[in-house]
């Protein structure tokens, strides 16, 4: 099983590496690109036509600003696209967020919060789950953790 | 392959067929329900414990306002879950879309357009064809449809 | 007379704190917790459903971003909720505010202005005065007193 | 018990009276008014300062816009008082939503949703019932029959 | 001189045709076209690639929601790109204008009001008038008009 | 010739120095306070009422949030308020801005930016000068030198 | 004493309207006008120069979208000039109000709410009665007027 | 060939030499100015009505807040202007973008993104193709550019 990983430029680097971290503690095999939808687009539409016959099971895109990018590869692969609108240095993350998620009839991109990297690679084990049965039980593993992590918040908070 | 959709008020029917309709054309089973995360607190919950073992492998939550059904349901199933973000009498469904979209870290919401309901059955399509491929043979030719409609459009805009 | 303060994460503390010190100075006993409306659905449904039995008579829930702990709170008790958004690193508040008061007809949450801890203290204490006089006398001199203190500011700008 | 309702203008009397309707079915007494704390600054001044000794015990105030009716209320009283903000012409009803609940410290307003009207008044009644059991018996009861509502219409919809 | 206009769906045609009458008016060809950057991303990429070689000298794009189509091209194309934002039926156009505007750097797309469709076609005559000086002198006169139209307006008001 | 420079808060004073400094220049005399409208509500009662027969010809009312203070005070003196929103920690001064200037029918704040507090002792200036023509000249004077600390950039933007 | 009204299109001339009724009603002189800031700018800069010369002592200007009207005109007169926002077809306002509103330091447009053409006329009313003791004493008189108003909304609303 | 380049105030400096060191690039001459809408109106005007026979070819209009001065000088000069909203330290750059794009019919101003001043001046040099081949042709090597740039992160990228 493998996910593809594309980001607009390497200065979403950062947050990105919070969605392969995910990825690799459940197992899942990563393909990490920097591919621009403006700036080298057919690249992005030959990533995106090749992608499934590469293996590629579900793609995350990241971008920020008038972030096409998942809209783009949306436009071509069959492949579920996941969202990652990053926020940039002005309007908040509005921008990224409205110009993934408000995607016309026929194509849509699975959006996430903004700069929610960690969230779209669990999104993507979740995808992936639904035909991988070992996938599912990690995930569940996940959420058991995750619940006792909170349990620990809550009786260190309890104690004072 | 069966997806469940659950809507927070019998008002979002109209807006949720569309994610219907979709399904059914692509020969997906459907379970439809009305549960509200704040009025029948249990019953999602019960709704969302049961949800993997009643067969279903996708869930469409369509909400408007603070818009929890989706964050409540994903909060408890492993499966993934789809966020309908329906706009409401007030505030152009940013409420809706930020409620359902602006997840905190490790429960995603995979969420598509305000009122995108078509886009919702589509992404629920695609994240099926994961595992059955004939799903992602019927989403290509759809695909081809979608284009052969606006290459109709063109012409039609071209003779003018 | 009792105030349960819920927080969705032990990140919010130093606001919920705030709380906190305010219904200590009226003195009113506090049982302060970590739940997540999404990582640990089941304990926060279980902490909803008990709170009037244990003694609580109003609840605080703080919460960032989709911030559905409130709502989720006020679906299952009866008790008043109050709401604190809690703003996070993108969209400066706007969401969790959005998500906290945009609550659907049925479910109300008495919410009160973004990491506005003091205020949510401030409140708890007003609707616990409804039944015990002694807070009531106790809250008009906390407004003598804050009256006093802008007096006091005005009296320097004046000497300016 | 009673609760005091004050509208800024009289062409609030279509949302209000959804306050009015959900009071009068728990039987809580209403004192309804048009003040304004632009026009009738006095008035809006007096009416806080008496709302205690003439039996009130929570205070609802609807207004649109700048909204200060509710701030001003609670500036004076020290009863709890519940924020309704109104949908106007413009701006969809965020500048009355802000002016209600984006309330300095020191004054807190127990905000509701744009036009919540029907949650102002259950808010109103989850306030009181910390005092009255009678009140929080047949606010379980509303719930109960919320909760039933929903089952209905689920019921409705598995049928489709 | 031709201009190339394109919108993404034939439902934009109402507004895109305030574009045509400018361009018209001013003797200009246009090339009218539905293309979508989602449903026909290579008929996109296609169009982008020989609009130059085709005679084509600026490029009008309409789109709506996630509006990526004048962005799209404009990572293709060498030619000057207006985006001319459209609103649909939720968000007010927002989604559209930040979608078109917010481009990253190196592919800038010059962007028009949210259905400002007279001044894209304006826009695109000011733009080929760097290049025939006869289009200036029209553009010039256009300016006249207008100033002449407004003194009419003008004339009436004070008859008043 | 006299202003009355009300704040909220004396957190406000160095953005309100700004206006201070301004009316100074012009030889306009202050009376600069602190009051609240909502921990000082008879305060700011009794000093809007008493404003006109102290000699204050306008007010300059700064505030920020769920800010009312100019509008409280509009709604009881009949001399010219002028409205200064401060931005606070949240809402980057949206909130501010929206409580200050969407003030309903009857009651005008006159509005300036967020933080615009020498443009509030501008508009001091321009309102006095209706009736003081000293100040009419000294603020066409004004006009000029900005004007010539404008050309003074220029030239040496130029020399670059 | 005169006011000038400026509109920037013919098309507000139903809400500027209601300035004009307001300054009619105090016995007011106006002289109304139709300028562009854009499409008549020379128009506009001779009126904003010969203003004070021809009379007038407060201007009114309105207009939408990009309104540059007001912030134009006050960059030549000395008057103070009153901007009035007004709503078009997209955006709500905000677009009209920010243009109007956010003017830079050294040039104030005093603001009144999206089309809040009543308050631009009462605001002129209170700047002119700075100089005019009969304005004042009717602006007074005014006050009275809207209150008892208010009053009789409270009294039908009280019978019911 | 020659660009203007005109800034309402030197502090918008930094950003505005991006564009600067863009046009510089290739090979185009510049006319950098400050200039104020509100300032220096008269200014502003001259400047509009003569760049035509300076030789100027664009003009390239940067401004923040209720930035004007592309709006302005758009209304006096047939030439095509770019607009570069500045973000000021309020507001996120939203009212600029604005005050900028939202232009009313038949004055437009190609607006670039929010501090967006690389692309401001390409968007110059796009514009200046239609006209000069030469350009043109480095343009599209600067694009080739562009995407060895993304491909070099690319590569980088997949390193890791």
């Amino acid at each position: 099983m493998k996910v593809g990983i594309v980001m607009g430029s390497i200065s979403d680097k950062d947050i990105v590496e919070k969605s392969v971290k995910i990825l690799q503690k459940f197992g899942v095999d990563i393909e990490l690109r920097v591919i621009s939808a403006h700036r080298t687009p057919f690249g992005a539409a030959e990533y995106a036509k090749t992608a499934e016959e590469r293996g590629i099971e579900v793609i995350i895109a990241a971008a920020g600003k008038a972030a096409h990018l998942a809209g783009v590869i949306a436009g071509i692969t069959p492949l579920p696209v996941i969202g990652l609108p990053i926020k940039s240095s002005t309007m908040d993350g509005l921008d990224s967020l409205l110009s993934v998620v408000q995607m016309p009839k026929g194509v849509p991109v699975a959006t996430v919060a903004i700069n929610g990297a960690e969230n779209a690679g669990l999104l993507a084990v979740q995808i992936l789950s639904v035909k991988y049965p070992e996938l599912r039980e990690k995930f569940k593993e996940y959420k058991l953790e995750m619940a006792e992590e909170v349990r620990d918040m809550d009786r260190k908070v309890k104690e004072i």
